[in-house]
């Protein structure tokens, strides 16, 4: 499969051909002539590297709208109520849908933790979007339940890791401090190195969380999971809105990329707006997740972006805080960094995952900063074309390998079952 | 002109047909059976009354992204530079753009303060949009710029008040407490009364415009202006981040309402999330504004929802709060209230200002909760069709009077000579 896109504008303002073969980008000149499978006008596209969404429960999508405007316990409880009894049919239907609003969105790669996950990776596979997919692990201190929780980790592996043509990486997910015991982590971390994989995991999402651990620990949370030898390079920590700087210190000198999500830390209020300016002094990598739709409730990288960038400038009351450019390298190639997968950036040789923009949207112009309209103004209706290993998946806003009304359909029929 | 609309979903859930006629809603019932000169199949669509915008300064469209992660006074400095210099053909074709922008996106009516309004009042009469125009007056304290603003308001007020088929109304806009003397804003007052026109103005954006009220009056803003005789129910204040429960409990005792802009005011990180609690509790009418384009930067109304959802929740800890059917009202309801417009309600006799949203969107599936998913979910990518005056301006997305292409044509070149 080869695809030349011709005429792309690119965030310089300069205009390029991109080559596509064999799942890359194997060229990106301002002119390139070669026999391709597929030709596209590009003209008025701006393109990007697709965006990486590093942290979201994306089967949660089924749970969308049904625990609104509840305080934390409440909400929880109310989720927690409707998760336990979901079927494997309805975490597929989920999964499927958000893969449909991810790749529209243009997001072409996501980290997931979840259950039943074997029916995620099987929605990856279908809609042809890059993910990274860890079972969510949970323990409580049971050696019994840590047990069965490693094993289904090392099943899933097996069963699809580095498949979906190399689109599914698997990730080791422990849960959390909270719900994972010392040891649980510390065979998590072990696991994640045996085998390379990513080792996914919240952390300090609520003031809670670290009050909790300090009192059963001493310590603080980061500094806690340092202490069982857990912190690397191979580690995404999702939220980070109550770490101390300290905390960011110590994570960044081991490697940890952070997986920031405003959006659902505001909805929940948490209270919490992540300690941004010091991962940056910190030289901590930093991506953007838009967490589950249960607490978003939209899987928009343009909300994230957006937010992001409001909340920090606000709570800092300094406007030149997370500027556009660093908010778009975030949630391309800090996410790619995070997640260890070759894309985030338009350059041969990497993965051939990215989009194209309407260009001529009203809301986009005039196009005097490109970072800060992509960041400010743009919405998931100003994408129009999606690649993802070189595929053409979305085709001027519309699934071209997928039936989407067969999906939505069936989504809405295993969504009724879950009301009142 | 008349328009039958079958099939709609209510926010009720429910089905109806609703009949459009001489620019009202004339019957909203389960089935309607009447002759129309267009009839819609609206299966699959949901009805709501038009977002009304009663904050923006709409020409700003052609300074989006010139002045980017600015510190506040930076900002100003860079807008104010470009401000001054701006021509009535590049107001025009910045009000045409943002109108373009706001109608595809579902706001049908809006409230606008700026200068060069003759060209404002223009691109609203081209367009077909519904607005309430004021120009914004400052006279520093200087009795003879005082006068050539009162008389450039009173010049606009008689040439376009009432104008458009009854689409324009004009307000009376003194700029704020800092940019107007006390006898500018007593003078804005009785005229307003004397036309009996809106009252527009900026109050409590920050805490600068606060301190330095004090210091100037002795007051806070509110009390300074209830000190003058200002306040009354025409009065729409816009940000109000700043205020106290105190003035907040005198605002709602006159009747004025708020026009809370959350996306503008963390944008430029004033560090305000406005009292929005304490106006339930004093029953003060609020309504929402998008500001203008080069300070949030998009005239998105969902965003402006959101974003006030979230910076309340984050800001009190508690998810309870701004409950999405109260903010989807203060889009809607509220600002028709604001403008003393009859919409922002389905309702048989009120103007015939709505819209109709794709509910087979994915990033809406499921509709566990309608308000939650116009809130948290929605993008204007969504809205299909738009009725303003009961007129079809947005068909399918697509704006079926006015030549788009045009209008961004001649924009973009308009915006080019604004660079560096």
């Amino acid at each position: 499969m080869s695809v030349l896109i011709k005429n792309a504008t690119l965030l310089s303002g300069k205009k390029a051909d991109i080559l596509l073969q064999e799942g890359k980008i194997s060229k990106i000149r301002p002119s390139v002539s070669a026999s391709a499978e597929e030709r596209i006008d590009a003209s008025g596209l701006l393109a990007l590297p697709g965006f990486v969404n590093t942290h979201t429960h994306c089967a949660m999508a089924i749970l969308r709208g049904l625990a609104e405007d509840l305080r934390m316990e409440d909400w929880l409880s109310a989720v927690r109520k409707k998760e336990k009894n979901l079927s494997f049919a309805q975490v597929r239907a989920g999964a499927l849908l958000a893969c449909v609003e991810m790749l529209k969105s243009g997001i072409t790669c996501f980290s997931d933790m979840y259950f039943h996950m074997d029916a995620v990776a099987s929605a990856v596979q279908q809609t042809g979007i890059r993910a990274v997919l860890g079972y969510g692990m949970v323990d409580l201190g049971e050696p019994g339940l840590r047990k069965k929780e490693l094993a289904e980790t090392k099943r899933f592996v097996k069963k699809w890791h580095q498949k979906a043509e190399g689109r599914i990486s698997c990730a080791v997910a422990p849960h959390s401090v909270y719900l994972c015991s010392a040891e649980l982590l510390k065979q998590s971390f072990h696991l994640s190195k045996e085998f390379g994989l990513r080792l996914h995991i919240h952390l300090s999402e609520t003031r809670k969380e670290v009050f909790d651990c300090l009192k059963m620990t001493g310590k603080r949370p980061a500094f806690y999971l340092e202490s069982l030898g857990f912190l690397g390079p191979s580690m995404v920590a999702a939220h980070c809105g109550w770490l101390s700087k300290e905390e960011v210190r110590v994570l960044a000198r081991h490697g940890v990329s952070a997986s920031l999500c405003p959006v659902s830390n505001m909805k929940l209020a948490t209270g919490a707006t992540a300690p941004l300016p010091e991962m940056q002094e910190f030289g901590m990598n930093v991506s953007l997740g838009t967490d589950g739709a249960a607490s978003n409730n939209s899987l928009s990288m343009f909300d994230t972006m957006k937010l992001l960038g409001l909340a920090q400038k606000n709570s800092r009351w300094d406007a030149s805080i997370a500027p556009a450019h660093y908010i778009l390298s975030a949630a391309t190639e800090g996410g790619a960094n995070a997640l260890g997968i070759k894309s985030g950036r338009l350059q041969e040789g990497l993965l051939a995952d990215l989009i194209l923009i309407d260009m001529r949207a009203p809301n986009l112009l005039p196009w005097h900063n490109f970072q800060s309209n992509i960041i400010y103004c743009a919405h998931p209706g100003n994408v129009r074309h999606v690649f993802v290993d070189g595929k053409h998946l979305v085709q001027d806003g519309r699934l071209a390998f997928i039936d989407e009304e067969k999906i939505k359909d069936e989504f809405i029929s295993q969504a009724s079952s879950l009301q009142g």
